[in-house]
């Protein structure tokens, strides 16, 4: 049994965090850092969770200790730069929901987030916790990052397509729309209900953080090729929905892709390969990345749908978790008694 | 353990039935029943279900045996006339949660369902399923009327008030929203995305078939004061929010209401007072219903929150089988393991 | 023609007043006024005006001067007390959108606007301009008091009613919806997409600043009996919909009702009579008001649906204007020449 | 002055024919055609138009006459056939907002469309109508096949760009959302908005019949490169947002292309060029098409939004005939007295 620390556990995606931890079998304990937030209750910030979690104030940041076993930290970006180093050296496991640690390249946080990295060194040493891979290796290390939303949904898309045919590959372009949740829960004007509603818009436009972070994953799998991607705001609160389109030198047959993802996700509970396009919805509130595959020719479209709250975010930081404690990789995650661990979803439906 | 049949298993509360009845540790089996959907499986029907619960093949009714203990029936209004009476000469118990059998006078049916009742002895008989309440008695009979989503949140919200001050009031009215999976899933023009978003309408004005039902349980409380009540399309999926104003011969004591309510659901784990207006997102995928009171002078307005295809429909069908069965009355309802029933919410949040 | 001038026109009431005076026949020039906004351009302000009004700076408010002959105020309740009083004794014609004149006693202030009337002499004097009343009368001063979004919805739904039948009302309660922008343009959390989509939420209940305005126009009309009203967030961008529930004494003919509201809006061209309830998205972007009437027994219930900018602000400002100068009453709101003045919507439809 | 048919008036592009009409200075006549809705009145079957349009009888398709100069057909695919070679033949003018005209190539209506042309000698004769293109020749024809929705927005953002650089091009790869409202008013289950609120999904992958349509068109302007294209439905009513990525062989200036664009539409009163993303509501209920350009490195996208039922459907069709005629392109479509159309908007706003 462990202990937890959630640093900056008030936004939305800490309120997932909370939820699945008040609900995982192998956490006996968990408390709640925050700073605006501070001196309230859960019940006061969240109070759809009432009855549902037990109710505890929220603790000042400034009172943070070392009692904790394992500590994620969900804070605006630039600001786990003050509490990953302490933690590491004091033996203590984090897991960062943020952005950052999860460029390898201290450069790229000064033209892409536009600050000097403080602690570099963690950088080549931490986890990139793509939790569905398994390759990902939880040895080595206490400092899990965490990935992106998007990159979480493009990377898990396009990484069995790369490994297998990245000398096919002519171009890669990625089109992905995310829920409003994803920009956060302080209020800004262009994500008001009265601006949102019956709209959609392109933002960030060849200048996303995630750009990097996902083109690094994409290159560690092989990709040699032309990468593009573009940023969207949907008219709902939670979700990513990302369309990739690979143009090939060759046609290749749909068969065999499937056959290839299929092989690749045989044991990853949360990958559902589908026949046709997801719906957003399918995934929403849930750790699921569904995946549908369309080949005609030299075209090949792949979507890819998530939660980006719980899959892009507190899910799979919980994922993490349990891979790197060998705990039973759906622990707290499906609400139920695993029945269905053992079959999986193993054919494509 | 009890095995289940779910006759209409394919519709939105069909679907949240076959969740519950997943997770639910006394039910050790449950088939679905259904007419156009007969032969295909859950996951066609259901995708997103798909690693959540156990692939099986939707059954024809016609092929329905009385090898259950247990049947919900989840069909248009109407259709229950013809399974309920063969069910319960069985020996079986029935959960309909049509309203076929929800009206004590045949003469209703008549007037508001626009048919004839072809089992009358059975509306006498039956158990009216409103779970919260401490005084629903199941003994006595194996059919069990489930509530409808409407009298639901209204009448969980006015009960108590109308046991203490029936004759302080001189008129209810009561405004409702749905949304609009009320409605059904079987396709219709105004029920389109199209038409919806943006929009909210009125329907059914003086004519709903809930206004019978809700002022049937009213009166059974000591109503004796007019009644109105309107009905409305939310443009959102799930969730109902209803205003219900009481205007009073003299005033009352906000705290002393406070009181009454507080008392009077201090074991009903779901159902939470709350010392604001809740948001309809607080209890929607919950069996939770939210109530918000606010006096001044001689008005009382009373808003009340719950899902319509849970509390409204499946949940509370589950928690009326917990009570039936003498269950834990929450068992399969929260996802995790009971760890707030002894304590549940007793004060207001 | 006339020179108007738009004092807080960069908030979304303030831009449908621009669309407005931009087509407007007997307006030869408008300016903007702001205070965050002055300097920018309209174009950055409202990009979707490109191309459809003429570009022009946003002048600072301080820099405002007697030059227009009409000024349409449109600013934060409390903020006009700045201005009316200097822009009626320099002769000029004042147009208020916000609050501040509408209620006639100056101790409604304190208890419902908790401040206290600067100039109470103009509370008397000013014109409550409910635009399509025959009964507004437009001469005796040069301050027009424009009606609230949910005052317009309710009073025209109302009115017909109470003038006739006063005597036969026991309780009258309105429930209202309004869409988002109700709440302006400022962001705040409980305003943004990720919270308000799915959603629907009761505020200020029992204490609205709206209440005391409707109560003011009912109880000038004649009623005599308790008015119950409670208004909410509906997840739309932009609307009204009202529902009044009102009980009576004995049973009144639904023919007789309609052909009083019939007779009673016969010369309004903006408000339709329907013979079912109408849709929100029926009156959205227009400065229609649109009623439904149900009656059965002793209940009658009414529905109203309105735009909330359009009809509830700068529509109604505008025909205001049309009204007080003499000019045709539809000028510059309908988007087409006219030619349905003459017949108007004589009939319910 | 001219007379129009409008076949097929019915539907959600139907009622904004409708609506073009009645403003529409240069025609003093329109009669509506459908099939079930003959014998309806426009304000039965659009009830919010109720005072802005006159009433009128819907009349049954089968009385169709020669009586009126034009014809507007926005009726299913595959029935244009019926009519369109008896119109021409009568002398009259069509403008088909369905697809049976549009491609050059009766085979390509096997593979697409899945029926067998039966009059390809239009098919070569016919006027495609991008009405924003200079191009676009009216005379030697009088049958214009009016562009679908998705060709229209993704041809004018990739048109300016192909003519410049076609070889240039290594990919090209688009991601279009549309509004529900693309897919009719007839009532289908994916279409609810129990379904579709807070959900999206690509479709016809690989497969949508606009493909070979925007082809085409590219194909036309030089493009020799691979076009991949993906459709998905936006959780919003109308509208449609789409996204190209552009692969190139070596850098451009950004500028440049601007300048490009900027020249090549100067003379387009409906196209503005933006100098961020736009967002889909600054053109839904206009005839605008608003593009977005951002170019780094080698990678170059472009944004285009446009209302699917205007600028995608009726707008534009008013726009060709407008300029078949050689009235003000801009007649009828700005609801104002065309003060802007000397100056247009020639800068990037």
């Amino acid at each position: 049994m462990i202990s937890v620390g959630i640093i900056g556990g008030s936004g939305y995606t800490g309120k997932k965090l909370v939820q699945f931890c008040e609900s995982h079998k192998k956490i006996n304990e968990y408390k709640v850092y925050g700073f605006s937030t501070a001196g309230s209750s859960v019940y006061e910030i969240f109070p759809d969770l009432a009855g549902i979690i037990k109710n505890q104030s929220i603790i000042n940041i400034e009172q943070l200790s070392f009692e904790h076993d394992v500590y994620f930290i969900a804070l605006p970006h630039g600001e786990s730069l003050n509490y990953v180093p302490g933690l590491i050296s004091a033996g203590k496991t984090a897991i960062d929901l943020g952005g950052d640690y999860r460029l390898n390249n201290p450069d790229d946080y000064i033209e892409w987030y536009k600050y000097n990295h403080t602690s570099p060194e963690f950088l080549k040493e931490k986890i990139y916790g793509l939790a569905d891979l398994a390759e990902t290796n939880y040895s080595g290390s206490s400092l899990i990052a965490n990935p992106g939303c998007y990159p979480t949904a493009v990377s898990l898309s396009l990484i069995p397509f790369i490994k297998n045919f990245s000398d096919e590959i002519i171009t890669i372009s990625t089109s992905a729309y995310s829920g409003t949740s994803g920009a956060g829960k302080s209020p800004k004007q262009h994500l008001l209900m009265s601006e949102m509603n019956g709209n959609a818009a392109a933002y960030n436009l060849n200048s996303h953080r995630h750009y990097p972070e996902i083109l690094q994953t994409l290159n560690k799998f092989g990709l040699n090729s032309p990468f593009s991607f573009a940023t969207h705001l949907l008219p709902v609160s939670v979700g990513i929905y990302s369309t990739s389109f690979i143009h090939l030198k060759s046609e290749i047959n749909q068969e065999e892709i499937f056959s290839i993802y299929k092989q690749y996700y045989e044991n990853s509970p949360f990958v559902r390969l589908r026949n046709q396009p997801p719906n957003l919805t399918w995934v929403t509130n849930t750790n699921f990345c569904d995946l549908g595959i369309s080949v005609k020719g030299k075209s090949v479209i792949i979507v890819s749908a998530i939660d980006n709250l719980i899959k892009g975010a507190s899910g799979q930081a919980i994922q993490n978790l349990n891979r790197f404690y060998g705990y039973d990789e759906t622990e707290g995650l499906l609400d139920k008694n695993s029945i269905l661990i053992p079959e999986r979803v193993s054919s494509i439906v």
